[in-house]
């Protein structure tokens, strides 16, 4: 696969389309291994905002190597923007959305939404709804039954966001906690000898 | 693989090894498809404690037909009691363990886990410390560097049980929130043809 185009995937039968209209503007689509250089950068710039920069072990090789086999750790689209048009800095790639197929003791198979991110410049063009139907049409084709995520209690442009589109907070009205076990915590549990 | 005894894997080369001593103790496997009636039952008592059988969609069909491809949409550990002994009700099988692989943007792979249970007969043996270590191990050969799951802020037990094998809780530092589409908000998404 290494050094040939490849364009991300949920069913190989399909092809990708973007749901925007062609002409003026963004075009919400699949990533391709080459939007790995720009999703980084995005990734960064969400963390920035996130306050949390010091926590990304991320870089563009992972993502490369993690996002692009025939049994990818992750899926992600990306907003373009129409051809010869980019942000003040000069970038093309404008958003994008990463998720993972995950799966729910009750219901089945879920989407869970690790990030949406859109340049600010480009905020207000409805490019975060776009995002979210896509996300739930690839989730709805995959008989997913449900979309989770996790954000942060100050972000409120984000909650605002997720709950005009009509998620609920399972934090406040059922009191869902997220717990983790970081590397060293995980690491510790796995060479463990003891009984 | 429809009819035929399968075991879980996540590498194929490796045979699945059983954490605990051979003899008196409870032994943690991956699940077989044999194990999903089980399985299912516990799913259904562990929603009792949480007050939420009334939200379970699954089914053992279900388990069955998402867990034993060569793709699965879950992963399932049991622990299962040495020949010949049995619950009170006669089972054999008395904790599960499930979990996918899912992805941090900061971070790559990660496991999350789903449900963690062992029936109230069972429980002060070890059999949970038993399921964290082997989910531990398989993450870390799966390249994980975290595992991630929600709780609900009433289960002190479990809340106690992550504190005390490393976890910590996102929600009280860093102010971490579960947002979650439910099936008809992520349909009407899904199909929402307004631009």
């Amino acid at each position: 696969m290494h050094g040939q185009r490849r364009q991300q995937q949920w069913r190989q039968e399909e092809p990708v389309v973007g749901t925007g209209p062609p002409s003026m503007e963004c075009t919400v689509r699949l990533a391709a291994k080459e939007d790995c250089r720009d999703i980084m950068r995005m990734i960064r710039e969400l963390a920035e905002y996130e306050k949390a920069s010091d926590h990304i072990k991320m870089t563009e090789e992972m993502l490369k190597e993690d996002g692009f086999t025939d049994n990818p750790a992750y899926r992600c689209l990306v907003a373009e923007l129409p051809s010869g048009q980019t942000s003040k800095e000069g970038f093309n790639i404008v958003g994008h959305a990463m998720f993972v197929f995950s799966y729910s003791s009750w219901k089945g198979r879920i989407v869970y939404l690790e990030d949406i991110y859109v340049m600010p410049e480009f905020r207000g063009r409805g490019i975060g709804k776009k995002f979210m139907k896509m996300v739930a049409k690839i989730g709805v084709e995959s008989k997913c039954s449900a979309i989770q995520l996790a954000v942060l209690n100050w972000n409120d442009t984000a909650i605002d966001f997720y709950r005009r589109h009509g998620a609920t907070d399972l934090t406040s009205e059922h009191g869902y906690l997220v717990f983790r076990f970081e590397e060293e915590a995980t690491r510790k549990l796995a060479l463990d000898e003891e009984k």
